[in-house]
């Protein structure tokens, strides 16, 4: 199935019945993946026109500009959309780590037969 | 918050009211985002005993493994979890495009101020 909003150049998010869209973010000098979240429209235009990653909390069902309170603030490079505009893909430059734990990157441990693995 | 779930070594998905979790997929080489998509249980078992990523299509209700009719399917490298354990990372070898469309990525726009660039 092609449509208008795989082919066209007019940016028309696939917000879900909540409302939202998946945002992965990776490092922009090494794409790396830092973490997965949500956007609402709000988030997504609030990031567009500061620079800075914004994206809505499921959990707290509150708009969420991250680092507002640890400082770890996401400076935005580039901005993709995928075919059917149902995800972005943020690179970004952060001022941190970027996971709530301390870790770098949320994905710090690594599925294997076992079970988990963590990484440095 | 911190808990079992982050800082233990067990898998222990938490999938969302769906039945799912976030798949986000990635060139193994490059770390070049390729596509995302989602997981139910059962997708992300098969994934783990194959090593060929298979998904949950929302859009049919069904089991999907990646490439079964196109013959593009994905050669799982390395399995990553976030902290929450609601996304997934795959590091891939894609067989061929990953995109529907025929491009090698589902992130083939740049999203900028006027609207949506095409990248090569």
């Amino acid at each position: 199935m092609s449509d208008i909003r795989e082919t066209g150049l007019t940016l028309d998010p696939k917000y879900d019945a909540a409302g939202l869209i998946t945002a992965v973010v990776t490092h922009a000098e090494t794409d790396e993946v830092l973490m997965v979240a949500h956007m609402n429209a709000q988030a997504l235009a609030l990031t567009r026109d500061t620079g800075i990653g914004h994206f809505w909390s499921r959990s707290r069902q509150s708009l969420w500009k991250k680092g507002e309170s640890s400082g770890n603030t996401l400076n935005v490079q580039e901005i993709r959309i995928d075919c059917d505009q149902d995800a972005v893909w943020l690179r970004v430059l952060p001022a941190g780590p970027v996971c709530h734990t301390g870790a770098r990157s949320c994905f710090y441990r690594r599925v294997e037969k076992d079970g988990l693995v963590r990484l440095s």
